[in-house]
């Protein structure tokens, strides 16, 4: 990021707390919404961060999120549940969700929540994280709106369906895998079409299905809902593993939409939000003594790290290393925040007569 | 495949059979792995079929496979089980853990179970079947010899380490996605290597961490654990997200290395084998009603194979269309298997006195 300030973290977990609530969510809503926001930014992953604040507040506007409204039970057993969000916001919904997740497998070994009609619930690494810290294997993966194109398609069915796992281990930095399962995000096309860049052949196609040069044009036709959009993991052959992608971004739209009974990807946003979640919990001392378990990933994932990086590079990284060591710099100095962002929070404070200067 | 013979299932499960059985593998044991061969030769995988017999016949030979092993009890819960395979035949061992976790998700709703000191266990997808069968989500997943290489680096320290997960619909074929997290698998080198072909740049690096268009040159490297190796899905930069096949092949020796207190893919192959394998069972009902469960899968897979093709292609297909819709003309038709397979399979017959004609 070029042209940026540093801001304390406190003053951007205020402005979207303030911001939220003068938009009827209670504090407790307010509060994760922030939480989720600020971590996302601390850690570099900008396209999640409080730039997303207008964006939910417009949501609230446009009825796709609901502020009041709670989570109910669908159906439960001890090491499952099923929940409707009924349109709250995603990262309250989330909290309930996951944390009943953690809870089924405190007592009973591992839980797996899926909720329907939820909205976008941030970082999906940030709640697998906090099933994590219960010294717990955390998985969590959401369905988005619908921008991803099947292999040999070209009608945008799937979401960017991430899946995000974290694991208890000893090392400086928690491991966490945390994945769109599409080629690139949709930040990515903004990006280039802002610089006027073309994109290289192998992320989106056009509404013929065919490779996409011009990010513009595939914003436009997603936004329009015409033909054509990003392309899965592995790209538009299977000489890349296309087909890999599509699967994993598939299995998502089951695993979370499926087994929810909810909207998938191609079906929500109609109304209101509709996201389905999924969260899985499970015990590290399933499977024996939990500190030689972690000792053992610890052995792995050091030899993985200390293996030979190739001539042109300096480290072979870990998932989650840049992002935590970003974090740890976030909080010390200040989170980066671009100059936009900072343009568009200053009205949002003007806009709800928040008294914080920034 | 241009040049091959039909040759009834029957035919070829009893080479497999009778030669293993001349090896020492009782018939429980030699049954289950013909039964895992033939089973991918049918589905057009002939790079798990009956081509791996003389491998596995080395295999024992060089006491990596120990024919007589049974498998051990390392810990249990009600949901879970780790277990030793001591270095017995694979889809044996796994056909022991592999029924644990269904057992354990008959009565407790999920079981998840791992073991270690393992061998080859056949193509992924037959485990997250078996369990499928049962009304259940299905997941099996395998490390392996280690020939990937790391985002960044140049040393194979991963396996092809597949990822399979089976969910059961009301769809003509049972769904599945049955990928390798690697971006092709090794027998693509092999054949790009007997036709002289190079590869493009994106697959496999060479000795120094670089794009490699020699698969001859890769080929050597893996066998005489030179550095260089093949890639993750995404290839070698974070350009098309090889960070993320990377993640999940991470992710793999984690869950089934780590979880199992087992030789990940950089320790395993020396003496004996040490693959490590993890299975998951998930009844559907933890999620409501089956019945409407598979109706709503159902709703979302048609959805997505009806959307529209890309203007140069015919039709979107469904993960494991093509595999099962060959199965069904192979158990019609007779297997088709490849003209040097049928050599070798003779040379089996030859050499073991077994009194089969192909």
């Amino acid at each position: 990021m070029e042209n940026y300030a540093r801001i304390p973290r406190e003053k951007l977990y205020s402005i979207c707390t303030e911001a939220l609530q003068k938009k009827g969510c209670d504090i407790d809503r307010a509060s994760i919404v922030a939480e989720v926001c600020v971590e996302a930014d601390m850690r570099g992953i900008f396209s999640h961060g409080v730039a997303r604040l207008k964006r939910y507040l417009d949501h609230i506007d446009q009825g796709l999120i609901i502020p009041g409204a709670t989570v109910t039970t669908d159906f439960e057993t001890r090491v499952s549940g099923v929940y409707n969000g009924n349109h709250g916001i995603g990262q309250y919904v989330s909290k309930i969700v996951c944390e009943n997740a953690v809870l089924k497998a405190k007592k009973n070994g591992i839980g797996i929540t899926v909720v329907k009609n939820s909205n976008h619930y941030g970082i999906a690494g940030y709640w697998a994280e906090q099933i994590m810290k219960n010294e717990m294997i955390g998985l969590s993966s959401t369905n988005t709106a619908p921008i991803v194109v099947p292999t040999y398609g070209k009608q945008a069915m799937l979401g960017t369906n991430p899946i995000a796992v974290s694991i208890p281990s000893i090392t400086r930095y928690p491991f966490m895998v945390d994945m769109a399962t599409s080629v690139i995000p949709r930040g990515k096309l903004e990006v280039y079409s802002r610089n006027k860049k073309q994109i290289p052949i192998g992320w989106a196609v056009d509404e013929k299905g065919s490779p996409a040069t011009n990010p513009g044009n595939v914003l436009a036709n997603i936004k329009s809902r015409k033909h054509g959009g990003i392309l899965t993991l592995g790209g538009d052959t299977q000489e890349f593993g296309g087909h890999k992608g599509y699967g994993l971004a598939l299995l998502v739209e089951l695993l979370t939409a499926g087994l929810s009974m909810g909207a998938p990807s191609f079906e929500t946003y109609q109304k209101h939000g509709k996201i389905c979640h999924l969260f899985i919990a499970m015990r590290l001392d399933l499977f024996g003594s939990s500190s030689s378990i972690m000792e053992h990933i610890t052995h792995i994932l050091h030899n993985i790290k200390e293996s030979e990086p190739a001539e042109d590079k300096e480290e072979v990284f870990l998932h989650n290393e840049k992002e935590y060591s970003r974090r740890e710099e976030s909080l010390k100095r200040g989170v980066q925040v671009d100059l936009p962002t900072i343009e568009a929070l200053k009205c949002i404070c003007r806009d709800y007569s928040i008294p914080i200067t920034i």
